[in-house]
């Protein structure tokens, strides 16, 4: 539990956001669009992630990006691993952190890697050794935390066991992603004061999706219980397999904009975060969900109409 | 202040959705949708409004939309009035509500209708007499209470300056409108908390706009602060004049979604309102800024991939 009136940004767009668009995203874009991110002020930039091409083909150029981007000083570059062989991967490519991922709920962590989710972190246990061999931060995702598509809400009592899990592999932090956008504020709070109970030291990230309109109100409750951490897509890029035309996670700069209204401090420049947005819309050539790349800042006013000045 | 497990809704997407349509929306598009609205057990539904024609030609039907209406039991039925000639109009047409609308900025309220705020809310008086002596309830809309287009941010002393008045011509409550989506989750706390420290007891009603994103999560703050009244269009139908392509009012089945999802009771039967919402998308030929309507409810399940049952 926080009272910092700083939050921190990770921004998941070159991973979350590219990985589900139906056409390939070139490598220069996914590099311009990282490196955009870098020079906004993005604490966290998820570069990427170690999967099998055939699994997921729009993430075959994982190295690849890795090589050319810029790394900026103030920004630390992770990358998603969901295995043995793709942390060896991400290691040659000298993240700064390597984040692990498994779905809480069985039948979505089989959906996506046909293991069982205590299989998966079993499994974890090789690579958390690997990663703190090489001096690197380890982070514990946890996808399906608030929900899953196949399954529906998630017990608690399973969501703590995972947690348990990532704290015996010594990581830095747990990610709670709401994957396919079902959690709501209520039970966003309810799951972070159980999680906070038991262990108040580990640090919480928390990955929403605006799947149904709920993104930014989850924000606030987990800022509500002393969260600071939160994960986000530029332009809100992404979507939910499960739902053609439902957007998919929050938007980062809406997200950021709701806390520099509030007063929160995020460290990153607005104005640059939205001119990168808008060239990424550019680059993918379809309009994306985010609302203050249309709606402009709060406090961009507009002119008194013609005769009313005065 | 209230511990109420129970919100209710104000549907205005026949007013403030429609109104600002770029295509004549028809009568009969209109009476279906507000017909639909009251079949859901919508608790109250803004019909139209009385405003000049030559102002709002969208409008131009108001008498003919509220003879054509069915009137459901458990529904009220308000009408939007800027102003005594409107109400002289709408109660003609025997709505169960009517609602005065003032814009607090002073500039908002002259390019509206070419008066200062405390000009019309000196009109006001002659409007509250004729409505109370009809025995008609009366509330006051605010608009741009959280911030103005043309000015910024609105002073609180100004906010409660408005409020005062209308608590002294006796309405049965306010509605707090966030005109242009510029409000936050901590403004509208301590808006709400201002008001509520002056009149404990007067009735607030919050009308968001999702312009810039914080819709839901401005709701959420304001049922933190006891709320219980909340205003949404169908469909999230609806604009903002200053931002093309920007939405418009937070989607009502999104925010009672949402409710649901908390377990608080809306009285309002979601699964008729969606089809009322996907109706209305067919009607107007437009695409619609409501997610629950594209990517379903939270628990509607998804069958699990081949091979991967059991």
């Amino acid at each position: 539990m926080s009272n910092s009136n700083r939050v921190w940004f990770t921004d998941v767009a070159a991973r979350d956001g590219f990985q589900i668009e139906p056409q390939r995203v070139s490598t220069e874009t996914k590099v311009e669009t990282i490196n955009a991110l870098g020079a906004a002020g993005v604490p966290c930039i998820e570069a990427t992630s170690f999967v099998h091409p055939k699994a997921v083909p729009q993430m075959a150029d994982a190295e690849e990006v890795m090589k050319r981007i810029t790394r900026y000083p103030g920004t630390r570059y992770t990358v998603l691993v969901p295995n043995l062989r793709g942390a060896e991967r991400a290691l040659a490519c000298k993240p700064d952190m390597i984040t692990t991922v498994v779905s809480v709920s069985d039948s979505h962590n089989r959906a996506n890697i046909r293991r069982r989710t205590f299989e998966t972190l079993n499994e974890f246990e090789q690579v958390a050794h690997l990663v703190h061999s090489a001096g690197v931060t380890l982070q514990g995702a946890m996808s399906t935390t608030f929900g899953c598509a196949f399954e529906g809400r998630i017990p608690l009592e399973r969501v703590l066991e995972v947690v348990e899990h990532y704290v015996a592999l010594e990581v830095d932090g747990v990610v709670l992603a709401d994957t396919t956008g079902m959690a709501n504020p209520a039970h966003v709070r309810q799951v972070i004061r159980a999680i906070q109970d038991r262990w108040p030291d580990l640090e919480l990230h928390l990955h929403f999706h605006n799947t149904r309109g709920m993104g930014l109100a989850n924000v606030y409750a987990a800022y509500l219980e002393g969260v600071r951490h939160f994960e986000g897509s530029l332009g809100g890029i992404g979507g939910c397999p499960f739902a053609p035309g439902a957007t998919g996670n929050i938007c980062t700069e809406d997200a950021v904009h709701m806390f520099m209204e509030m007063g929160v401090e995020t460290g990153i420049d607005l104005d640059r975060l939205l001119e990168a947005s808008r060239d990424m819309e550019r680059a993918l050539g379809h309009e994306l969900p985010g609302q203050v790349m249309k709606a402009g800042r709060t406090l961009d006013l507009h002119p008194l109409p013609p005769g009313e000045a005065g």
